[in-house]
């Protein structure tokens, strides 16, 4: 047994210093210095049963709460640089699994270049919520989810589909892609890929003014993961549709100027999968040219 | 039933514009300007069964949420600029609830001078978590818990004890206390009430280097409802040591210079109930002048 205050005193430790930290973990809130005149917030939690599975390696699982904020800042083009944390562990969490997550959590925060600078600690009879607060700031511009325009082309950062079979833990936040992107005069709109594609791109064309896309059915790109799991190519495509937690970045582009050369992006990424519309609606649009109304399918939580 | 997105969409609404937020609610993330070159971050859950009870009302769970960050931002000596907040809620938490919940959320915000920028929110078949985290920034010095020294008074900003009674869902937090109490160069060292004088009294003298206090048990402020639940005094007082959840400002100061006069603190604030000592351990002064040794009881979540 090791009482809560033992345990923040180590995790100052554990954690470690960061250049910009006045008063770190282990007084009432953390003091930092900022790293410019914005800061991007974001804060998202991943809970036991929803996010992820009892039986799931607890680093994994910090790994996962860790990243799905990042990934958030990396849909801004925000760059990350301080992050708070907050456990509810059951009651009986072993202390080696905890030690566990706590490591997932230092990995991806380094991966990341941030700094675990404070949160809270509870215990409680139910299941593990881990909660992550994310700050960063802009480098540039903003990306945001509403600047989509009719004749815009629309592209994904990787491929998509099948999540479930462990990409959902191990994703790489695209915070090289999105700080790149928001560089790039031509890229009108972007946004994390998390709830399916077709369901995050039909927020995004709402946040647009109410456009519509067609996507190209051949160019998207799928998850070899969910073509192993799949009974055909449609059904593949199905998954890469709706499956979310991707975690790559969606966005929207002007023909011109071109993006520039180099740069973080797979080559593939700058091959379109489809364009933005004036109409409504999403269309899916087959190699043979048939073109098929879709529904923005994907993952929400539905509340009462 | 409403979708995650509809929902999401009617926050932005809810909880309104404010100066300085570039994106706000429905974006990856929010992006907002900073008060000065600091940021003060915390992050606190409360949790059903833990924080608070299954029937408590919605609206004062939602200030809870708000207030104990509030109240940690006050012990710094910052003042609050921006919420995020993020919502587990029980699959079956209905609407009426949820909407109790955002409305104590949202005027707990606007007590405290600050806006909802952001947050999540996700079903489960668990306990309701609420996670709020709150950015602010120090218009002056912080208020750290390591600067007591032996001799200096100790001081609190209000009653203590009983807290369950009522007070742990309705207590205001200290915030102009706080920055009035950072402005002063006598105090030394401040800290939230959360877990009970004793214990965070013992953090506090342990994070100034291992040092010791008295406290005069005649001086020690008992709330109300402690007296009015306890069997007779000593059990009231020992409510005021130990229950917790007070949300008052503990503080230490030198005998000179003289706090400024006026002010929002309450009249007793200024009469010490206690000092510092170089030897460490806790020490009860009793007014016949008999001293007890205290353990630094109080509550803490216990880890395996």
């Amino acid at each position: 047994m090791a009482s809560e205050r033992a345990f923040t005193r180590g995790l100052r430790r554990f954690f470690g210093a960061a250049r910009g930290v006045t008063i770190g973990i282990g007084d009432d809130a953390a003091v930092v210095r900022n790293a410019a005149a914005n800061a991007v917030l974001c804060c998202d939690p991943v809970v036991e049963g929803v996010h992820f599975r009892r039986g799931d390696p607890p680093d994994l699982v910090g790994r996962k709460a860790v990243n799905r904020n990042l990934s958030d800042l990396a849909a801004m083009g925000a760059l990350a640089d301080w992050l708070l944390v907050s456990l509810v562990l059951p009651k009986d969490y072993p202390a080696r699994s905890r030690q566990r997550l706590l490591r997932g959590i230092r990995s991806a925060a380094r991966a990341g270049r941030c700094t675990v600078v404070g949160g809270d600690v509870a215990t409680h009879r139910g299941p593990l919520v881990v909660t992550v607060t994310a700050v960063g700031h802009l480098p540039g511009r903003a990306l945001v989810r509403s600047g989509a325009r009719a004749g815009d082309t629309l592209h994904v950062t990787g491929p998509l589909g099948g999540s479930l079979h462990g990409h959902h833990l191990r994703f790489r936040p695209a915070l090289r892609e999105g700080a790149w992107l928001a560089r790039q005069r031509a890229v009108t709109a972007a946004m994390d890929v998390s709830d399916g594609l077709l369901l995050d791109l039909a927020t995004l064309l709402l946040a647009s003014g109410g456009l519509g896309a067609e996507l190209d059915a051949a160019a998207i790109p799928i998850r070899a993961a969910a073509r192993r799991h799949a009974r055909n190519a449609a059904d593949a495509l199905r998954h890469a549709l709706g499956d979310g937690e991707d975690h790559v970045l969606l966005w929207t582009q002007r023909p011109r100027p071109r993006l520039a050369p180099g740069g973080p992006l797979a080559a593939t990424a700058r091959t379109p999968i489809g364009r933005v519309t004036a109409r409504p609606g999403l269309w899916l649009v087959h190699a043979d040219g048939r073109r098929e109304r879709v529904a923005p399918a994907g993952f929400e939580h539905r509340l009462r």
